[in-house]
């Protein structure tokens, strides 16, 4: 219980002013006149806001690093300096449009929790490392997670920086010049296996706000299946084509979709969202002759998701009438869960620290995902208003902030050790 | 019964060879590899198909003209010349990639007519005019049936002449262009009030060939309500985001359309079609905010366009959920029941000539919906393989041509009054 009460200490010395001053700070880069912030991935904003850290880190005399996918890391050292670094992190980029708080947040926290540390009488054992990773979003350079994926060798850089940007650059050239541009020496990526990795985000999701719980103890992340449903009919004349003699296939989708609808009820888990509809020829005066739905499924266990493909692939043939139904899945994420020692340690926190916390499941994809790969990881979530994100109007209250901020300091002062040196 | 016998004479004068060529030789004109034809209203191919048919018309001595809208004429003295003519007509524009038969068919029809004649010992008492009216498909130029519109007076040609063409020009200039290069005199609009007037066409739907019937009398074209269906909920992460807290504008969206497909049943008449969605933001991840649905309603019967219009209002409130819904009528097209006496006229020549006829209800809108405003105006429809129209497969059988031709020279030569000057 000893840790555990210089982990309170330290959790108190989060200073509220100055995380959300350096969060604001940090959202002027790239910010937009409605409050959004515009700052994708390997842009020149991007790389400003890097530098920003970097200031930062270097008035603080905190060690900085880059690597190859240009993470950025600012380091504060342990009293053994060998240790395999305790590392806190998320991303800087954002959506083209987007927020304040996705990813931000989470980088801005961890330089809260350094910047504590110092002012602290405690010296942590293990080096604790606050990492920004490349491209979480990717919405400029497809796929997201560049950075964490390549750190957790989930994914090849080198087949990454072959691809493109959205706006016609090669993503290779993009991160050289990033890394240029950048003032942090390189250190190679296998040089910096981390102990344990923390992250802190907004929910994205209107759970937390809804029920009034200042912090979520994220148990995993569900399990994504993305399917794309087809029905193809034969286009007609919408005024000559008798209804008898009609194969429509926008009439098979509806029913289907609405047949399908039901799955989700009795199993809260279970997220199903049609989200893009393709229509041809799209003409409001032709019988539709193909219809292409989105079906994007997510849950925590990977059985289920087989479960409701097939189930989805019955409805599909049982609705498609007179047309050609198919359901092919095109993309699949495996469900991570995190560490269960994580999960006590931040409930023993948020506990300590008396805040309601409730478990949660992330429903999006995070750079946690990857980093859980090769070390314990573990996140928290902190509400954001009316569940918006990736949106100019993105908002996290202060007081929800700063929490979330402390649960990340109780926890990494109780993982890196924090020896009475006072 | 005396005019009848003439009647059947000159109709049985049709030269299907002639009649076949003729088509097939304007059908060279944009006409494509794949069999299909390009012949866009006010385009250089739509005036090279006008200078054929007048190269046609001079070379057999009959009189040509257009008007201020482009309607090009090919007049067959009468007798009587100044009564009003008889006319004949349809349009020799074509959709961006359509067919050889669509509009040409009625057309070609109407000058194997006066070639007939002309080879008769009959002469007509009126008149004869056969007319290719401009722009009715309204492809490249919104909206159609310009031609037939102004001519009837159903529409200004000044309010129309302001629009501007798929390809960026003005109308009134592309209509100026077309008679510069068209070489036939010009008759004001006014001087040309018909008599009567009849239009032969491929049906564009299945009816016929299903039934086996080679002549189709039309009874009435549809009137056409077109609405747009719409829901707004809200936008949402289609991970983080639990069901129950949705506001979800396609599932609104398909419940509604589900509820509204049985209104066609029990009512052989009513057409509804959803023919085009747009969804916002049409992303796999993100719950829809915001679907509009186009409504097509068709039936011959204004009333029950009414009531099918608020039924269909009534589901959107009743299937929106937590949405907001809206049904709004975006345009009306007024039903219209050709004249009854027109009607006899062709089945008589159709039970005269021995080819099994049924009455159909147009679909489709076409040039005598307008003439029907200011004369008697008669359509007769001829099958088209699989119903199929606006496409490059587009096809009628040569017999089917040569009966609908047959069928047009009887209730023509019934009409105009062919005198027994042989």
């Amino acid at each position: 219980m000893e840790h555990s009460l210089a982990a309170a200490r330290l959790a108190e010395m989060v200073d509220p002013d100055r995380l959300w001053s350096l969060l604001m700070a940090l959202a002027r880069i790239g910010g937009l006149a409605n409050g959004g912030v515009a700052r994708e991935a390997l842009t020149d904003l991007d790389t400003e806001a890097k530098r920003f850290i970097i200031d930062w880190a270097k008035a603080r005399s905190l060690g900085v690093f880059q690597d190859e996918a240009a993470n950025l890391f600012v380091r504060l050292e342990g009293a053994d300096s060998d240790a395999a670094p305790l590392m806190i992190g998320s991303h800087i980029d954002t959506q083209p449009t987007g927020g304040k708080f996705d990813g931000a947040y989470g980088v801005v926290a961890g330089l809260e929790v350094l910047a504590c540390l110092q002012d602290s009488p405690f010296k942590p054992t293990r080096p604790i490392e606050v990492v920004a990773w490349t491209n979480e979003e990717g919405s400029r350079i497809s796929p997201g997670a560049t950075g964490s994926s390549a750190f957790a060798l989930a994914r090849q850089l080198a087949d990454m920086a072959k691809a493109t940007t959205t706006d016609g650059k090669s993503v290779g050239d993009e991160i050289s010049r990033t890394i240029r541009a950048t003032p942090a020496p390189m250190r190679k990526m296998a040089a910096a296996r981390p102990f344990t990795y923390l992250e802190a985000h907004i929910e994205q999701g209107p759970v937390l706000e809804a029920e009034g719980f200042p912090v979520g103890i994220v148990t995993g992340i569900q399990g994504i299946r993305r399917l794309i449903m087809t029905f193809t009919g034969r286009s007609a004349h919408a005024g000559t084509t008798p209804h008898p003699m009609r194969s429509d296939a926008l009439v098979a989708a509806s029913r289907a979709m609405v047949a399908a609808h039901p799955l989700t009820e009795g199993d809260e888990a279970l997220r199903l969202t049609f989200g893009r509809i393709e229509l041809a020829p799209n003409s409001p005066n032709t019988v539709p002759a193909h219809v292409a739905v989105t079906v994007d499924l997510r849950h925590p266990q990977a059985a289920v998701l087989d479960e409701v493909s097939a189930r989805l692939d019955r409805i599909a043939q049982d609705k498609r009438g007179p047309c050609e139904a198919t359901v092919k899945t095109i993309s699949t994420v495996s469900p991570v869960t995190f560490d269960p020692g994580l999960i006590s340690l931040f409930h023993e926190a948020a506990q300590i620290l008396n805040f309601a916390s409730r478990p949660i499941q992330s429903g999006a994809g995070h750079d946690a995902l990857h980093l859980a790969r090769i070390c314990p990881a573990g996140m928290i979530f902190i509400p954001c208003r009316d569940g918006v994100s990736h949106h100019e109007t993105e908002h996290a209250e202060p007081s929800d902030v700063t929490a979330g901020a402390r649960v990340l300091a109780f926890a990494a002062a109780s993982l890196a050790g924090i020896g009475s040196n006072a």
